[in-house]
This record gives structure tokens, C-alpha cells and sequence, in this order.
């Protein structure tokens, strides 16, 4: 019950950040940087609790290498998701309730091939500073993890929207900016470059 | 005396970059960027000495998750206040004279409901990377911090001026950035985004 | 097998953020930030197995300091420049194909000592803070050498296109942004200041 | 000699990144970003051998704190002025020679107020977390130093050319931005702010 709390919470102020911020506009150029800096502030304040998944793609490769028990993996996807839908309420009716959001529509090629890698990649960072014998104990876990959404939406965001979370997927259609008939190019996407991350990871970190 | 000293200092620092930065205009689009990495500083600086709150939502928030003294807060809140005070005057007066503060309005439900929740993002950063027994000895507390108020601020800084501090909302009426008469939004709103965030910690964490 | 794995997924997004963020200018005025942050994460993910050069210069510096077999330097460059093919492919194919990349010309001198000094700059923190007994078990070496390439690419970019990194040329030349004949200027710049860095760095730090 | 060795490296690339990023405006608007990531880079890179100071405000602070002896501060000194000096050549003559350097005139007291204030700031940072006991160990100190001078170039830039270092001073003179009669603004401000940040660290860290 902790755990899922703290994956709401954490999947709430990252989709949070992203409605108001850059699907309302109001981070301007910099919504990239404040998104994954969200995502840093939530991991390196819940990890100790939960992991600091905030997002399925995530759960689904810790579960595939072993640091989350396949029993939790459903109420940590359900915290996340609804962590995400109420975060787009919050952000679309009662912070930025005077913008008209925008439907966006992304080209399905470069769209599914930039979240497939960038979620790939992700989750290969997540795996590999914060599960990964070699890196125990370290301090810089959350600041990689962070960052790599700092990369991925200021070099792809305008491409796929820079979901890389099937979570901020669901967000994104809450709030308007993804259309729902899309919404299978971040979902599909985001799992499978998960899951390729962890099959990667164990291969690359042996036995560990 | 030395912990007054030091929430002085770091409060004054923060509140001084805020007034040039951000309410006399040096810093431009990079304000919340500035803002935010003077925490971060400032805490790292100071945290081995006073904890590094530099806030009274943060020092109320501590106090209710037992990491400050009851005893202890009415200094800190002085000392923060104090520092705020003489950083708002010497940013506009020596600094940056010449520049005329506009006073802006903000929007009561959309600024309350923002300083509400972005406090309540910084106090449960702040206890879980500075106080919690499951991240003891980190180096990244003042990163995770910091980055707290860059996130807030790019985000909603626009919405409510992102104060996230009742010392900062002194600081923006005595510069002029803020109306007396529209200072019950932060002071409230953060006060309350604090105790929640120490709830929520406590909960969160059990006994640790 | 699992090094060169490594090497091959940090220099790809490396050099995938470089065509898609800078060549094609997706990531905007950000794009030394992306970089520059894509170098810090893949060296926290890669580094406990691979060492996290991801260049070519880095390998040199690394071998003539003790850090890396010399029997290993011509598959890890192998790998690097595999990654570095791959993502201009990726980049310019797949997820931008709709931007015309223009060859830019840059001028010998200062491209020249551009690209050896801060390729210095790159090996000599990358020695110092991943290799030295003085700065052992630290947190920062991702931050500090990722932001190296931040540092680099913002001052210089414009002036040699801010390679840096033999591989990342190379990658340049096959996404059509720097002409095949200039090509020498960052591969003799860089490979020279890695060496430089190397000798520096065994005469500042004696025997550790 | 190792430790004027890295003394001279690190100002030289703090003071590179200025003539080259800011003096002649290639780094544009993330000039202040990139100048205080060099610092971060340089500290981290070069502390365990030197302390990493590159500024003579911060050895004459650490001379005060009794961190740096006596009898090595003047070769400190000449180091980062003769690093300081060559940079600005080589940036001017080498890297970006076509540029015309503007001289800029600053005001009396709001820019000695900045450097006073903000070179304080740094070295009261330095100490804190490089020297004391108190965060013995940590791996943040070149963030919190970087970052300081990322928040000041950002905040008073504008208004006082932000060196927070008589050595970059001296550059700024060398490479034309700053006239030869308003030096003394800075080297006075800063020597004063270096003091004064000394003092106060002792009194705040007791005998640590």
C-alpha cells in the first residue's frame, strides 16, 4: 500500500509537469528539462519505497529482471495510470483550465521507432544504475534516470510527443494532446523497448 | 546561532536571485533555473549545519516528521523571513535599481491549487531525501531539492509566481512583485502543502 | 562480447541524440544539453562493465593511462564506430527523413583547436574522475564527463561542429553534416588531444 | 608543480569557455550555463590533486580556513592568472578571431554589490562543501561550486560582467570585454567577498 502510494504520487507530479507544462504550454522551451527533472526529484524521493518506477514500461523490466515481484506488477500499473488520469484533470481543469489544448498528430514510423528507443533506453538506465550489482549504492541513480527523459523529449518530443511511458500515454489522451486512435504507437512501443532493455541487461550484467 | 545564521544566509541567496532574476528580469527565460540551483546550493552548503530549510513550509514539515525541534522553529522562520526582507531590498534597491516592479495578479484557484501542490512536491522531497533513514548518507539531497523548485517554477511560475515558500511570498510583497492583499494564497497554500507532505512522509515511511 | 555490447548502446544514442537533436535540428537551442546529458547517462548505465568511453579518443587516453588492455582498443573502436553508422542511419532515415541535412564548412584553425582542446578537456575529466585512486568510488564521473561535452558543444558547436569524439565524426560524415574531406580535422584534433590528456594526467597524478 | 599543473588547466578551460562562449558570443543565451559547468567539470576533475580552486578569491578563502598553506597561495595565484591570461588569447586569436569584442561598461555599485554578494556565495560554498567535516566524503561539491556560478552568471551577468574571480577578471581585461580602469570593481568586491565568506564559515563550523 506504501509502494503504490508513492507510484502515484510520483506518476502524478511527472504527468503533472508534462500537462501543465507542456501540454498547456506554460514551461515553454524548457518543458523538457522541467519533465525529467521530475521524474528525478520523484525517483530519488520514492526509490527507497517503490523502486520509483512511475511508469508500466519500467515495472514490466524490473519484473523481467527480477527486482519486482511478478505479484506486484498490476497494482503498480494501476497506480500509475490513475496517478496520470488524475494528474491531466488537476493540470487541464483547475491549474491551466483557461487553455484550449491542441490534438497533435504523429507520423506512425518515426513516432514508434523514437519510443521504442528512447523507452529502451530508459529502461536500460533504470536497470543498470538502480537494480545493478555494479553500481550499488551509488547517489547518481535518479539524476541518469531523470535525464534520460530530459534527452528523450527535447530530442524526440516533437516527433512522438515523448511519452516513453505507457502511463503519460494515458495522460496524454486525458488531456487531449494524443488522440485515442494513436494511443497503441506509445503503448506498443514503450513495453516492447522495455522488455528488449531487460532481456539486454541481463545478458550485458551476466548473473549479477 | 549558527543554524540562524546559516537559514539567514541561504534564504537571503535564494530570495536575492529570485528578486533580481526573476522579478527585476536579469535572468530572462533562465530565472527558474537560477532559482532552483540556489537552493540546490545553498542546501548542500548548509544542510550539515541548520538542515538547510530556507523555507517555514519545509521547517513546519520537518518539525512534524520530529527532524526539528518544536523549540527550534519560531528562529528558523525569523531568521528565513529576516533573510528574505534584506535580500527583496538590496536586489531592488543597490542591484538593479532601475528597473520599476511590476505588481501581477493571480488567479486564486490556479495559483492556490499550483502552491499547493508544488509544496507539497518540495517538503516530501526534502523528508525523503534529507531525513529518511532508507536514503541516509546520499549525496543527492540537495540536487533532488533544488530541482524541486526548478520544476515548480518553470511549470507554474507563470500561474502563481512559484513561490512554494512563505519566507519567498514576504520577500515578492516587500519587492512589490506581489500584492499584500493576495499574500494568503502562498502563505496558506504552502503551509498546508507541508503538513500534508509530513503526513504523507510519515505514513509513507512507518517508523523508519 | 558484453563490452563491446555496451560500447555499441552508448555511443548509438550518443550519436542517434547528435543527428536527430543537432544534425536535424530537433532539439533546438537544447541540443548541447541533450548531448552532452546523453554521454552522462550511458556512462552511469555502461560504465561498470564497459568503462563508458563511447569514443574512440577516450579508448586511447584510457590505454595510455593503464585503464584498458591495449589487445581491447580496436574492438571497442570498432563498436563505437558501428553505433556511430547505425544511428546516423537510424536518425536520418527512420525518424527524421523529412530534413534536408546541409553540409556546414568549418574553418581549419579554430575548428581545429576547438575540437584538440576540449577533447583534452573530455579525456583528461574522464581519466581523472572514472580512473584516478584519488577521486575512487565518487558519484559524479557521469555528471562530470557528460557535462564536459555539455560545456564543449554550447562554446564550440558552432565552430567545429563539436565532435569531440572520433566516432561522432564519423557518424557526421554519413549523416551528411560534415563533408568527407574535413573529416581529418576532429579525428587528428581529437585522437591528439586524448593523448595529450593521457600524458598530462600519469605526470599530475604520479604513480596512484 | 602537479598542483600548479591543474590549477592552470582549470582556469585556463573556465576562462576558454568565457572568451570563447560569453566575451565573444558562441555559447549565446547558455553562456552561463556552459561557464559553470566548466567550473563543475574542472573541480571535479582536478580537487583531489589541487583542491580545485582557479580563482584566487576561493585559495585566499581556503588560506583563511586553514585549508591551503600559507606559503602556496602566491603560486596558486600566478597559476590561475597566467591560465586566465593564455585562455583569453587563445580564444581571441585562435578560436573565434573574427569576433570584435565589445567593451562593456559596468556601474559602480550595483556590480561590486554582485561580485561582493555572489563571490561570498562561492566561497562560502567551497568551504561548506569541499573542506568541511561536516560533508566529508560527499560527491556533490562540484555541483554546488559549478552551480554557484551558474546561478550568478545568470542573476548578474548583465550587471557585472560576473567573473567572482579576480583571475577572470584579468581575462576579461586581456580579451577587451572589460576596460583596464573598472578592474579593481571586481579584484576588490571579490578578495573582500572571498574574506568575508572565510570568516564566516569559521564561525558557523566551529573547530571542525
Amino acid at each position: 500500500m506504501k509502494k503504490l502510494l508513492v507510484e502515484f504520487i510520483g506518476t502524478f507530479f511527472l504527468v503533472l509537469t508534462i500537462t501543465v507544462g507542456a501540454v498547456c504550454g506554460k514551461a515553454g522551451d524548457f518543458a523538457p528539462l522541467a519533465i525529467g527533472a521530475t521524474l528525478m526529484i520523484m525517483v530519488f524521493a520514492g526509490g527507497h519505497i517503490s523502486g520509483g518506477h512511475f511508469n508500466p514500461a519500467v515495472s514490466l523490466g524490473a519484473m523481467l529482471r527480477g527486482a519486482l515481484p511478478s505479484k506486484d506488477i498490476v497494482g503498480y500499473i494501476i497506480a500509475q495510470i490513475l496517478g496520470a488520469v488524475v494528474a491531466s484533470i488537476v493540470g487541464t481543469k483547475l491549474i491551466a483550465p483557461e487553455v484550449a489544448v491542441e490534438t497533435a498528430t504523429i507520423s506512425t514510423v518515426p513516432a514508434f521507432v523514437a519510443e521504442l528507443l528512447y523507452t529502451f533506453a530508459l529502461v536500460y538506465v533504470v536497470l543498470n544504475t538502480a537494480t545493478a550489482k555494479g553500481t550499488d549504492g551509488n547517489s547518481f541513480y535518479g539524476l541518469a534516470i531523470g535525464f534520460t527523459v530530459v534527452v528523450g523529449a527535447f530530442t524526440v518530443g516533437s516527433i512522438s510527443l515523448g511519452a516513453f511511458n505507457p502511463a503519460v500515454a494515458v495522460g496524454l489522451v486525458v488531456s487531449g494532446k494524443l488522440a485515442a486512435a494513436q494511443i497503441w504507437i506509445p503503448l506498443v512501443a514503450c513495453f516492447l523497448g522495455g522488455a528488449l532493455a531487460a532481456f539486454t541487461f541481463n545478458f550485458a550484467n551476466g548473473k549479477d
